[in-house]
Order: C-alpha cells, then structure tokens, then sequence
C-alpha cells in the first residue's frame, strides 16, 4: 500500500554500527510540503514462544543496556544476513535455552517501531521441548538467565514489572487465548 | 533488575534528531570483557484502542517511510516534554480520529525494541466515543484515513498482509480476550 506516500528527496547515511544503521531523510508530503525522517535500519528478528509439556512458557531474564535494567523476555535473536527467519529461530531457541523442539509453528511477524524503524520481527510457538546435552553456546556478549512460568506466573510479573516488552506481553496473551480455545 | 549489568566505559553521542537520538557506547560485560552497544533514545509514546459502541476498534491508516509503505495502526503519538501519557493520548485520539472517549483505562506499558531503543509505549483502551464537531488538527506531517474494524474484519487484514506492526497486534489479541471473558 503507498496511500500517503512520502517521496525521499535526498538521504544522508548517519551511521553504520554492527546492528543498526541511521539514515536522515528530506521528504515530500502528500501535499507537496517537505519534512525530514530520521530512520533506523534493522536487520530483522525473530523471537519464539517456547511451550513446555505443562503449558509453561520459557523466558529469558537479560540485561538490556538500552533500558539499563535486566527484564525477561522470550528468547530472540537477530537474523543473520540470507539466513532463513525459522533457522534463526532454531539457533537462538538453543543457543539461549539449551531446548530444541520438534513442533514449531509461525504464527505472525510484526514490526515493532514502525515510527523510527524497519526492524521485522517473526514469531514462532516451538512445542515439544527437549533438552540438549550439548547445546550451542551464548554469543561472546550475551549473558541470560532461563525461567519457566506459567500464565498466571506471567501475568504476576507483569504486575511486578519485570515483563515489559512488547513480543512479550503479545506472547502471554497469545498463551492466554490458547488457554481458552 | 540489575542482573548482568553492563557498565558504561564511554559513551559517544552519534546524532541528535527531532524524534531520536543515537549513542554509541562501550561496555563492560559481566565477565569483565567489552563490547559496544548502539542505543537509540526516544521521548516515549502513547497508543490508543478506540472500541465503538458496536465493539469494532478504530484504526488509522498512514504512510511509514521506515517501511515505505501505510499499514493499519491504533492511533499512537509521541509523548511531548513533560506531558502525562493520559493526556497525550486524549490529544492524539482527538487529531488522529476526532474522536473523544469518556472512559480510559491504562491496560499496559511495553518497550518495543528492547534490543536497541529505549521506546517505550503506554497502552490506553478508550471506550464511550464521541465524534467531536471541531476535532483538533494533526501535525502538520501527518495523513491518516480512519477504518472502523470489528474483531473478524481484523484477522482478515492480519493475513491480508495490512496489518502488522506489534501494538497493533497487540491490540487486536486484547479484543479477542474481551469477547472471550
């Protein structure tokens, strides 16, 4: 859909980190004004709603220096460049949990800034955990800690604050309506 | 939650825009190594779900140059300087749909990028709308359409491909647990 669209008249590339990138934009508006964008550039994600045999989801807790504070999220990874999202998803469900799955399921993508951003992020339910011996290792930076709650566990910490991320807060109710159907 | 700090060892300050701004930063991780982190920094939002009298929830359809291209969204706005999320959502569902609500209740707050940015969004549901005669203006920047979607009509435009940004989503689970309760 281009309803509205906003023509790019010039672009200046800002930065280029290892995750993101930023861009400035001078557009044209609909009605022919002009107005500046400023945009981030994501390589994309995915995140899994890892289910055990007792209906509990598996969570990660993770220091997260954007916010400074730790809070628990479900496991998620960036994708790397060309690899397919329900890879990434298999990597990173090992890679920070130990499990695999032998059930997985896409189930929506979303992106999760829309406003400043073009990070996609792909969701997937994993059932049919089982524990590796040797699992793949955490990335040289990343350091999490695994809990496995129940809803009503999860609906607590969200109460507590401890749970405040979108993919997550979309996880729970997603478990929530599962538990109703 | 201070688990698995990262301290700051430095901090550049990339780019300071109208909407974000972008650090780089070095840290030390818990095992005493460094890395960098990109950290985008955001003034924080708002969004809204507008429910009619009819249970069908008011969605605004706008271009999204991150995107290059309009998706369906709640109405959603940026907060101002010191302004009360509550009242930014008054005023953000007033521009963006010209409607005003008499009941509002704060049902959540989420980060949308942990990853990367500190954006973070406070959910409202606004329900008793009224259409008002002379609604409050949007930004000078923004073009919007309004649709009036039921609860079906939603999971229609999921698949469709319309629809997908994560408060949205968001959003739309929030109305199937209401017609379940």
């Amino acid at each position: 859909m281009k309803k509205f669209e906003e023509k790019t008249l010039s672009e200046e590339k800002i930065f280029e980190g290892r995750v993101i990138s930023l861009y400035h934009q001078e557009v044209e508006l609909p009605n022919g004004k002009s107005s500046t964008r400023e945009i981030v550039k994501h390589p994309g994600a995915v995140a899994i709603i890892p289910i055990t045999e007792d209906g509990k989801i598996v969570l990660v807790e993770q220091y997260r220096k954007a916010l400074e504070r730790s809070i628990l999220e479900i496991p998620a990874g960036k994708l790397e460049k060309g690899e397919e999202p329900i890879n990434t998803a298999k990597r990173e469900l090992e890679e920070e949990t130990g499990y695999e799955a032998n059930e997985w399921k896409h189930i929506q993508s979303f992106y999760t800034s829309p406003g400043f951003a073009d990070e996609y992020i792909h969701i997937f339910v994993a059932k049919g955990l089982r524990k590796l011996e040797n699992s793949a290792q955490l990335d040289e930076d990343e350091f999490v800690e695994l809990l496995e709650l129940s809803v009503e566990e999860c609906l607590e910490e969200l109460k507590k604050g401890s749970i405040h991320d979108a993919k997550t807060c979309y996880a729970i109710q997603y478990l929530q309506l599962l538990n109703k159907n």
